[in-house]
């Protein structure tokens, strides 16, 4: 019997994850760790190799990941997570950038994926689009992230619940006027599910929430630039925006500091991501664990590819309560900084 | 014969790269545009199809990107432009993620990319692996880019005059005591020309460049936080620090801000690449054309698979001014920001 990769995680103390991670030189494993790892695998004889793989044998060894972009923060984290795992099982990732949800034909053509993949993750489009249930219809094995599909595990976080507690943060700090920057206005249903959250929250609090201060900011920075720029430009502004991105509350700041407004002391902003640049800028965000996303969702593809349960091809799901198989929601946190501060230090 | 793209691009009156992304609703086509190409591409009862393409048949239909990360800004940016080209050829894109070349064992081995791959495109690896030329020796069609290598097509920023122009900046403000933030101890090629630049606008200024002004960012933001804050504690710290990247720069920023130190009216900061967040920190950095980048690569390899001269696949390349056609290099441009202020208006 060869040895795997599970037999040197077990004798080194540490995750299939680190292992791989470790005896491939990638980051975020201390130097020690590595040694360690390294030192195990050489006295098991345990070498990297796809041909032991029980994936690799008779199949393409290769998934395929579609979404809309490769190159903004929430997407290249994700594939890097999907990635990691992909690698521990030596499977080849095959990458499809199809474009903004709100424009895209949507997903590459079945004909395209059929005999080339073992299964495809589909990142955040909208559910509607046709070609989903064609792709399905192929047979192929799939997971998606951050949109719920019948039958499909599906990666999310609770939206609403992000949403909810973003807003009812700035409530609590003594806001009454709230605005919101939304994505688009034909809203995905996470985008939906955050607005809800919004919506919650102020009505728990007995605040009606006031059309004229809701703005669309497209998911991107220079969008959240624009929608900032027209709230502070309706006759009795916010004293805080909840923004359903962390890109977009970057484009909101940009436009306070072009206007000479102080984010926090002047007009508070919390948003949803978690975005590593996040703290530089000082942003209050409901983080996200978005490279564990792309983790999970692999490896629940990978457990459905080989009919096992998920969980068992790699310990990064282990830490994930998995709810239903088909619906795994992923925890949020709020982390707090100085763009969201208690209104009676603030000047507004 | 059939239409091509080129076809629907001349009749349009745009390049090939507009009418790709406009059929398949990519951004940065504006809406006119759009409908323009969809009309043409109408009457000329032109279809993306993989099929008709040249590339495609008999082949794998696929080529590798090889890459030290995914999930970091210029990695994936690069990796963008390289699935712009690939898409408007009907090439598919599989990704390798690496790690980190200071420690990263490398290349994936030549078995697996073997009869998998029409093509590799190697992104900023070692010069000096020794995999790289195990496989060039299986034959493949490879570029590389921020790698020069001898033989395969190369696409490079000239990094000594990006280095210079930076330190350059920093010295027509008045300042003298200039730190550096560089990558790692073993320096790349494309780091150790950073650094002669460095050197080259020092001496030329008649400045000695003070050994216990250099710190070792590793690239990272949290390596330039780091960076930053030892060279803060130095018995006489500098005026002004060139940082290597951007995203040390991002973390050079972090440590003064923590230190209740302003960027550029207390020490100035220059860098290098062109985030797309330097423009919200404020950072003067040398842009390089990243996304650029990565489609002239996969150009420059298209064109070798097919055993065509570099700029019939795809117009990108032709604003750039090939040089040799093995070696291009992409301009820069110097932005300056509030991060770099004439010393004389500054406290230091």
């Amino acid at each position: 019997m060869s040895i795997t990769i599970r037999d040197v995680a077990d004798a080194a103390g540490v995750s299939t994850a680190t292992v791989s991670r470790a005896l491939r030189g990638l980051p975020h494993v201390d130097p020690e760790t590595r040694e360690r790892v390294r030192r195990v695998a050489a006295e098991l004889d345990y070498v990297v190799s796809p041909s032991a793989s029980r994936l690799a044998s008779g199949r393409t060894g290769t998934v395929a990941v579609i979404t809309p972009f490769i190159d903004r923060w929430f997407f290249s984290t994700v594939l890097s997570g999907i990635s990691d795992v992909l690698q521990e099982n030596d499977v080849d990732l095959l990458v499809y950038e199809v474009g903004d949800p709100g424009t895209s034909p949507g997903l590459p053509a079945e004909r395209r994926l059929r005999g080339r993949v073992d299964g495809v993750i589909v990142v955040t489009l909208p559910t509607d689009a046709p070609r989903i249930a064609d792709m399905l219809g192929i047979g192929l094995p799939a997971s998606f992230i951050g949109v719920r599909w019948p039958g499909v595990p599906s990666v999310c976080i609770d939206d609403a619940a992000a949403g909810r507690m973003a807003t009812q943060h700035l409530i609590n700090l003594g806001h009454e006027r709230i605005g919101i920057i939304s994505g688009r206005p034909q809203a995905s249903t996470s985008q939906a599910n955050r607005a809800l959250g919004y919506v919650t929250a102020m009505e728990g609090a007995g605040l009606a929430p006031d059309p004229s201060l809701e703005a669309f900011g497209y998911f991107t920075v220079a969008g959240g630039e624009s929608a900032m720029t027209s709230l502070l430009s309706q006759p009795n502004p916010p004293t805080a925006v909840f923004a359903m991105s962390d890109d977009m509350a970057f484009g909101a700041i940009r436009a306070l500091q072009r206007h000479g407004i102080r984010p926090g002391a002047d007009i508070a902003i919390a948003s949803i991501d978690g975005h590593e640049l996040a703290e530089l800028l000082d942003l209050t965000t409901v983080g996200q664990p978005v490279a564990q996303m792309g983790r999970v969702a692999a490896d629940a593809l990978l457990a459905r590819m080989l009919g096992r349960e998920a969980g068992e091809t790699s310990r990064s799901v282990a830490t994930t309560p998995p709810g239903s198989p088909y619906e795994i929601t992923v925890p949020t946190t709020l982390i707090v900084r100085g763009s969201t501060v208690p209104i009676d230090r603030a000047t507004a």
